[in-house]
């Protein structure tokens, strides 16, 4: 099949999904780029729609990537490249867009590990897709066991999430609660609860995160809501050394969990696959 | 002075130094916002001219912060919010615009000094403003001695860079430099060259980094270049516990920063400011 006419209804519906909006209506969300679909097909995430624009393919494993897609029953669909860029989200293309179905999953749904003590991620409310996306890639990166997102303003399914995360958003286990049920799930877990902010005594470095423990992040300008201040009872503190007072909350996120794979790595709870291989 | 036109030629003049070319042509950059402009005066920078739209003012302070800035020299200008809408950068503005001279620095001309091991972040090339931007508050907020800019395409004076450093550019030394000029002046200075690379061997928590040490980083897309690869004595390894191979670059950048100031704390080679008191 090849879709050549802008007024095509399947462009329409692509367009459409470039907004909140139609993707929410339709419960589904734009997969752009090699790298996030390799991802979203290393995960078995399903893959329904594949449209692909040939001219625009920017290496040689497309048409590998094409045909395993196609093997799980995706369906492949050639568009000319003014129609591609239609619907495109990148400014430089790269030829490919999968549209997938929008996966939610409830607290008890996560994959919680018996023998090692989880490490997880609370998103109060983030705006920006792309602090979402580095933070669910560093959640990747540090073996983080899930991301709980407690705020339905928060749109994990944003293209730009899927972009900035290089397609982790795929791998890294997401569960959406209301902040009540959130913070009852920990407590039942005896997980600890661990914010970032400024008038803390601990510096993060010398707080024990080898149990169980959720670092809590709130919106970009506001940091967290006194409702989560008060359910705290590891707060830490990122020294800062210059003028400015905080720092951009992805920067954040990443700086406390990587310390909590130091320490996890220097006791054994943890596995550091070592270094990669040169090609 | 009210500007409500349009057409004023002032208006034409904002509006032109939105895009690199007029900003690089008439060497100016724009500050938008309260924390921005509250930054570059706390720093002594020139701000010349000073676009306000009262109407859109958020908080109860900016009247203080126009008198400051006037009383240094600043030109201060009123105008009507659809001329403020023109020319400002943000998708809510704040209703303050500075225009300032863009300063240029070279490597000599920094501030190192002389009886502390220099933390430097070397900048090969960065493509995304935000990026750049967070990488200076992360500077900024470990004490970074400066940041050296190898490669002109990088725009550190694009608006986005102003903002996602939240005017960390006016704190941080900056230095714009050829990529050979900079080898040699950190090699004349025996300064250790660390590039964080998938393939080294020790992980950058095990690195001594109490040292003369210069972070190098490269495009988001590619990474470091041969050259700087070649040059680089300290490879180091952030661990990658899940199923990507890359941690976005501001967020490797900060981690390798905040190793740093780890150690530098512990070796009473740096100084923690301590909790912020609380209001």
């Amino acid at each position: 099949m090849l879709i050549s006419s802008l007024q095509n209804p399947r462009v329409k519906d692509l367009v459409r999904l470039r907004d909140r909006r139609g993707r929410d209506h339709d419960q589904k969300l734009l997969i752009e780029g090699y790298r996030e679909l390799l991802r979203a097909a290393d995960a078995g995430y399903p893959v329904h729609e594949l449209y692909l624009c040939p001219g625009l393919f920017q290496g040689t494993n497309e048409p590998a990537l094409i045909e395993r897609l196609r093997a799980t029953g995706t369906q492949v669909v050639e568009v000319t490249e003014p129609v591609f860029h239609k619907f495109a989200y990148r400014d430089r293309p790269e030829g490919l867009i999968g549209v997938g179905p929008q996966l939610h999953r409830r607290l008890d749904d996560l994959p919680i590990p018996a023998h090692v003590p989880p490490l997880l991620l609370v998103a109060e409310a983030i705006e920006k897709p792309g602090n979402l996306g580095t933070m669910l890639r560093s959640a990747d990166a540090t073996g983080t066991t899930a991301l709980i997102v407690c705020d339905p303003c928060t749109d994990i399914f944003n293209p730009n999430v899927v972009r900035a995360s290089t397609g982790t958003l795929f791998t890294v286990p997401i569960a959406e609660a209301a902040p009540d049920e959130a913070l009852a799930w920990l407590r039942a877990r005896r997980v600890h609860i661990l914010a970032a902010t400024p008038h803390a005594t601990r510096r993060f470095t010398d707080a024990d995160l080898t149990g169980p423990v959720a670092i809590v992040v709130g919106t970009e300008q506001y940091g967290l809501s006194q409702r989560w201040l008060d359910a705290c009872d590891l707060p830490v503190r990122i020294p800062m050394l210059g003028v400015a007072d905080s720092l951009n909350v992805a920067t954040a996120t990443a700086l406390v969990l990587y310390e909590a794979v130091r320490q996890r790595l220097a006791a054994g709870l943890a596995a550091d696959p070592g270094p990669m291989a040169k090609d």
